[in-house]
């Protein structure tokens, strides 16, 4: 129905996503019996992902291109002086975590790549280039969003030294590649020539599953800090030291991890969340009382504000536990990233494409980090989500009914097709 | 004083005793920079330790026996009788932890050593055999006290195939030292033959030291429970998974940890003692909700009572705690060891001792295990403890001042001097 007030001519044909889900989910197998995918950024079965891009974006004769950063482009550029105006585009990532599902980020390259056929295939006149992207190295073998910084013109030569876990620099990993690292310095896409950036990607959380909607529409994306604290006390025999005269480093973490939910409920909003990932215990051994801990703490909102009583909370609790429990404590911050917003023009389009489309759908914050916060900061920024099962993530688990990607899929060209369409540019 | 009342003759020369902890701890080094020893049991090092003791035997005109445990023994038998009755041991071991002090298990056997000679240089007359004895692997390469163990007649085959940290088995270990595993079961000592049992050695905890005592007299050895616990929620996303949606197994942990003081508070008595020494978590990752903890229980008390009361508290907690986070738990009994008394007339002779010497001392629970509770299944046992400088143990950094030492190796002989000249068995 609102296909046709649209353009009644563009048509998603759903069976071709389901083939690209198919055979891209064949690529970073390492066996029969593991059922993840490994396709981590500049590994060779990420680059056989991308070659396997490349060909489908050949094949559906949009203009292939790779920059500097391994990013992958397909584009359509219109005749005439529309092809001088800023671009819009449309994508996410390939690249994987280790043991990895088969749609966080392939969706969205996938979807995106289908609704270019579409409008392609359609021949509706457009009034501003349309590029499919997949961003190189999102989920973080060399620290994460590689490509969209670089795309966004964020990257300085040490970036290309950051190491994987086993140790390979990103220069090494790009040059074992074929690739000249030293481009990536080049692959800054100009100010002012992005028009907007849509990006579809699974919810990888369990609001929209199990609230039963289809779509979710990204208000913001959550800012984060990342700390790591060291907690020190003494180490003593757990047998031969009274309780009264022990500085147990691990009651002190457990005081504090007992402490998260007063301190959200305190400071945080509905979207505030902390998280304890990891903790060592040292020495780690049954019959030593704990003399260390080292742990993080991963804290996300969607407020600056908040973000920031947050810290100071989570500073105050800290010292007081140290204070209370004899131990001293020490904390590097490891990563603190602003919260950003979606462009209320794209939210609201993509709420008025929902609600003709008859979606249940709902406007969310996004917890998860994504190439669109990067792009956010030099162009106007739109996100879809699709629902997680389960809200599974990062697992060979995560998926998405066929139903809610189509949904997904629909919304995306709905939206694309408003803004390749207007000439009025939104930058 | 005293040493004129019970045997004006008899010596102690601490000279010795300082010379043989001086010539002790360079066996096992394994560099200038590390103040660590490692003399674990059945290595090339804990070996040179034992043939260093046996010089030290003969050279004293001791009668040097090694069992098939490895266990070193230095005898005096004395002529006629009395050599028939039943002996009095006095030692502890000299095998270490990895990175061990240089006062854990040898000081008790560098001043029963010295005992000895004092007392065969005296030739104070004997009622009864008195003997040395360096126990092997008190500390656990293999599973702890195998030396006693085995003298007491509490091993079975299997417990040879026991491996230590690297998968060597204690069978592999004995071999490679020339030593046959299967005469270990032939270590044992004929019951009966035991008179008493008398152990010296650190207290590896904080109290005789915070209290400026110089030496404490063992009332009693803590029983221990040990669990390996799992808890088991959901890994999910730190950012997309709101905190009321989430299962965090670290969180159930928290909890429990929060629980203890008040569990023992409302079961325990004041030797109680409860650890959480270890825990690891999974995935392990800062960005990511644990979905399982698996951590390790220590709890001990000198009261089998209060250690069952202890049990079902804790159990309790945790059922609790995982039903309320919504997770799984499963524990695993790793150990379970009794408490045991010393004999009540060998606390009061080192009391009286103690007295008569004008010392400085408390009775008290050992907190840790010690070959002293394996003898005390089969003979009477006392134990004595001299202060922990700081409460240290298990640490180069453990120690017990010259004067302490001295005022312990007086105990110690005054006792020893009490039970070889009484015709009238202990057991």
């Amino acid at each position: 129905m609102s296909d046709s007030r649209l353009g009644a001519e563009v048509k998603i044909d759903f069976s071709r996503i389901k083939r690209d889900i198919a055979e891209l989910s064949k690529i970073g197998r390492r066996s029969e019996v593991d059922p993840g995918l490994y396709r981590m950024a500049f590994t060779d079965a990420d680059m056989e992902g991308k070659r396997w891009l490349l060909n489908r974006i050949e094949e559906a004769d949009l203009l292939p291109v790779s920059d500097g950063a391994g990013n992958i482009f397909g584009k359509i550029i219109p005749e005439g002086p529309a092809a001088k105006k800023p671009s819009v585009l449309v994508g996410s990532h390939i690249d994987t975590v280790p043991c990895a599902g088969t749609l966080d980020g392939s969706l969205g390259v996938v979807i995106g790549l289908e609704c270019l056929r579409a409008i392609r295939a359609s021949g509706v006149p457009l009034a501003r280039p349309l590029e499919l992207v997949a961003f190189s190295d999102e989920e973080g073998r060399f620290g994460a969003m590689f490509g969209s910084e670089a795309f966004c013109g964020f990257i300085s030569p040490s970036r290309l030294r950051e190491r994987d876990l086993e140790g390979i620099s990103l220069s090494e990993a790009m040059l074992s590649q074929g690739l000249d690292p030293s481009a990536a310095l080049d692959a800054a896409r100009p100010r002012g020539t992005v028009d907007s950036y849509l990006e579809l990607h699974i919810e990888q959380g369990p609001v929209l599953d199990s609230a039963g909607e289809q779509v979710g529409i990204v208000e913001n994306i959550t800012g984060l800090f990342k700390w790591q604290v060291r907690l020190v006390g003494d180490a003593n025999h757990a047998g031969t030291t009274p309780m009264e005269m022990r500085n147990d480093a691990f009651i002190g973490l457990a005081d504090f991890a007992h402490e998260i939910s007063r301190i959200l409920e305190e400071n945080g909003g509905e979207h505030s969340r902390a998280t304890i990932g990891t903790a060592q215990i040292l020495p780690g051994s049954a019959n030593t009382v704990p003399g260390m801990v080292e742990f993080s703490l991963d804290v996300r909102d969607t407020s600056e504000a908040i973000l920031e009583e947050l810290k100071n909370a989570f500073r105050k609790a800290l010292s007081a536990i140290a204070r209370r429990r004899k131990l001293k404590f020490e904390f590097d911050e490891l990563s603190s990233i602003k919260p950003i917003d979606a462009d209320a023009r794209l939210v609201e389009n993509l709420e008025d494409c929902a609600k003709n489309l008859g979606l249940r759908y709902r406007r969310m914050p996004s917890g998860a980090a994504h190439d669109a916060q990067m792009l956010a900061r030099i162009a106007p920024m739109g996100m879809i989500f699709t629902p997680s099962r389960g809200g599974r993530s990062h697992s060979p688990e995560e998926w998405t009914s066929w139903e809610d990607m189509e949904a997904g899929a629909r919304l995306c060209l709905e939206v694309l097709l408003k803004r390749v369409q207007d000439p009025k540019d939104l930058i």
